[in-house]
């Protein structure tokens, strides 16, 4: 069977999980799938927020009207300026606001009846610590609750979503579209996995940055996109919440549906009063947090390289689980010369996480032995194919011996480019990635890839690229590689555990 | 007063050190500075690792003859090839040798009152577990012991040395003469550690893979390290020894006359099982491991990743030492917009590894809400210029009033240039830079740089290039930035401790 990254996990709606898909789908389309936009804050002056924002929106490609809004008028673009939202014909599917926080309350006063969903990238309310701003936000729920619409934020970035050609935010960023959804409370978190998306080919359905959510929070984005059958793996950034309760009952729902990745930020005191000062968000002990996601059966990550990390496994791997109990890795190294010391570290990196390295059978090293010979190779797993010289037919027929092997279920391999191409050309390198390729499309246990920086970067983020498009996740070090096959191993455990 | 890293760090020898200098620098003298090197195990096949390593040597520019050595003489790259070592006239004090092991002890007979040092690239020997593999180990100490020359290895890579054009084995990788001084029992790891080198710009006076260790150990060459004047700080990648006593006691004398940085891998029972496999290593308990260590007072890594990280800000920071109690950090962020997330996941990265990161005096916060504002800004510490608009001259303003700040001793900034350069031209971000490589230069507290990877990768080496040759740190996530700050930290306090 040939692995696909593009089979859907299977979303199955029942009254215990309680959660009302197409009501919910509903009332997200005009977030995710606006039909118009409008933009309040628009000025002349092409430097400022809501221009780079317009700008940013119809270089993306965006289908619909979009509205650029500033009290003066004119024209800005190619497009009329309205002065006012009230002004705009018909309905308006999603406002993004850039204004002072001063002239908020009599633009939603603009907006009642009249629009689906308000973003605000407009700050300076919760988070600035006075009463003053508490009083606000309250204000604009209510306003908003009136008015019959939505309201994102305030002080946050708001949608991604590169279906809908909505780019993220004024820096215009869109990648490809695909099946990882995020959830991030700071709006550069949310910059930084998608650029990191980009990079690495983590590919996003949607995403959203809800900063103080004061009115949509992380529950109700989670709710959306456990059931968005085009979301199957979703990660979260919080700082925290205003109701950890109903956040934690829906966790648990989110997780029996699909993949549920979380970093909770603000876990030690400095952090939790930098969490206070930038979302309002009030300090829960650290440890409380990581009992609750256990329980929740979601995946605890705690940086923003590890939950790019982890969307990445879950992406390349689809459907792969392993057996659950424990999964059998092989490692595999020394491409080049130089083996030795790698299955030595690697063997540490991966059983510290505590991942199971079993012995590979006698019939396994028997056959290795005679490939690859005794003298200068260790063979017990990990595996360390130096004596190969290199030739990419050896390391196909030494890589197939160890895929075969029974106890085995995923391999670890470690490709360092930077040492290969001190030796080899860039073909020949190529061929070994074939190799790779070739076992990851022709079978079913899934290859992962340690490719570290070095003095060749160039050729190894091409390398990177060729592999990643070809689902194999690439991680930078030995470590980060064990922790995402170890995170997506714990997954599986915690839904198996979860079901007796 | 300006930092600069070219300065040594003081090395005073005293009876109770009991290192004499000049004798061990004197018997090292052939091994890392030799004057002629013989090659045993060069064939006309361009391919062979002996043939690889001649053309290495003469492609670095080694100064001193080069003498290829093989049974069927000719000539190989315009130089005579020597039909036996006995052949060669004079003395020669290095030889490396690739030939097969059975070949040896008539190799080592010819080599007796001939030549200073042998090196084995060679392996086969006690690493593939049987009894004749010690056997044979035994005897090579015995024949060298009656013909007066020293052993490198067996199974190992053995020396790198820029200043004496002694490249990095037959890769023929070498870098920039430093002051880093690196000792490994793997040759795949030491190579790493060169090429990290070059990317990276750390810089060694020397290296050395010992492999199987039988003769010179790491023992000896830490206790050379330690006395040479052009290495200030010493890296050990170790699998085991042969003599835990006397490693231990060596460690203890050579961490108090400068940063001894140790990797002890083979932690876990497959770490040890294969450390066994790669230079028949014995496995110790890494518990014991880690508190001899600390007992030491050397810094413990456990990755590659960390090893780098730790002699590169060992050799950025120079004389560097801090208040030993605890140092104050200062952690900035948001030099493009969104550094919200960044203030809340640095400050808990920070902050998990016991670094101390002091709220700033009201006197600094009131400076700072002065030329940043009060809307959108986190400026406790860590400090969020995200307001500055990434204008050059106000993060400099701020960060001048940061670094004046008394309670901070150092400043970690997070830059990521994917980030800005979607919104600013390159030379933009390079004025940026200025403003740190000008406070490096003009001001005591040292300035680390976070420069995480991703889509703008080009751009961000070149900066990373330029920040590290202004004797600024550069790390790739804020993990390990304060992971290799802790490190530097707590050399400086095991050493201030074990005083008192």
């Amino acid at each position: 069977m040939v692995l696909c990254t593009a089979q859907p996990f299977l979303v199955k709606i029942n009254s215990e999980v309680e959660l009302t898909q197409e009501k919910v789908i509903r009332e997200f389309e005009p977030v995710f799938y606006p039909e118009s936009i409008a933009i309040v804050g628009v000025s002349q002056n092409v430097f400022k927020v809501g221009s780079l924002w317009l700008k940013a929106i119809i270089d993306a490609g965006f289908n619909g009207p979009v509205y650029p809004v500033h009290p003066l008028g004119g024209e800005f673009l190619g497009l009329k300026v309205y002065s006012s939202v009230k002004e705009i014909p018909g309905i308006v599917d999603y406002v993004i606001v850039s204004i002072p926080r001063e002239a908020v309350p009599e633009l939603l006063d603009d907006c009642a009846d009249k629009v689906k969903a308000v973003h605000f990238f407009t700050a300076g309310f919760s988070e600035i610590g006075d009463v003053s701003g508490y009083e606000l936000e309250e204000e604009l729920v209510r306003k908003a609750q009136s008015g019959g619409f939505r309201i994102i934020g305030p002080n946050c970035i708001g949608v991604y979503c590169p279906e809908g050609k909505v780019p993220y935010g004024p820096s215009g960023r869109i990648g490809k579209a695909g099946s990882v959804g995020f959830i991030s409370q700071s709006g550069g978190i949310g910059e930084k996995l998608v650029e990191l998306g980009a990079a690495r080919g983590i590919n996003y359905s949607k995403g959203i940055s809800f900063g103080n959510g004061i009115d949509l929070d992380s529950v109700d984005f989670m709710e959306y996109m456990a059931v968005d059958p085009k979301v199957y793996i979703i990660g979260a950034y919080l700082e925290g919440t205003r109701n950890g309760r109903r956040l934690f009952t829906t966790m648990k729902k989110v997780a029996r549906l699909k993949p549920l990745v979380v970093w909770k930020a603000g876990r030690t005191d400095v952090g939790a009063a930098a969490a206070m000062s930038h979302t309002g968000s009030l300090a829960s002990p650290a440890s409380i947090w990581s009992a609750a996601l256990r329980q929740c059966g979601a995946v605890e990550v705690r940086s923003v390289e590890e939950m790019a990390d982890t969307l990445l496994i879950f992406q390349q791997l689809g459907q792969w689980r392993g057996s659950g109990k424990g999964n059998g890795i092989a490692v595999v190294g020394g491409l080049a010369d130089g083996g030795g010391g790698i299955s030595v570290s690697s063997s540490d990196a991966c059983a510290e996480l505590g991942l199971h390295i079993p012995s590979l059978s006698m019939e396994t090293r028997h056959k290795l032995t005679g490939i690859l010979g005794q003298v200068g190779s260790i063979l017990h797993n990990p595996v360390d194919v130096s004596q190969s010289g290199s030739n990419p037919d050896i390391i196909r027929e030494a890589l197939g011996i160890v895929l075969a092997d029974p106890s085995i279920e995923l391999v670890i391999i470690q490709e360092d480019a930077g040492i290969l191409l001190k030796y080899f050309p860039m073909e020949w390198v190529q061929d070994i990635n074939t190799v790779f390729v070739d076992f990851r499309a022709s079978q079913e246990k899934p290859i992962v890839i340690v490719s570290p920086p070095g003095a060749s970067d160039l050729q190894r983020l091409e390398i990177e690229q060729r592999l990643t498009q070809a689902s194999i996740p690439v991680f930078p070090t030995m470590e980060r590689a064990a922790k995402a096959v170890a995170n997506i191993s714990s997954y599986y455990q915690m839904q198996e555990a979860s079901k007796s």
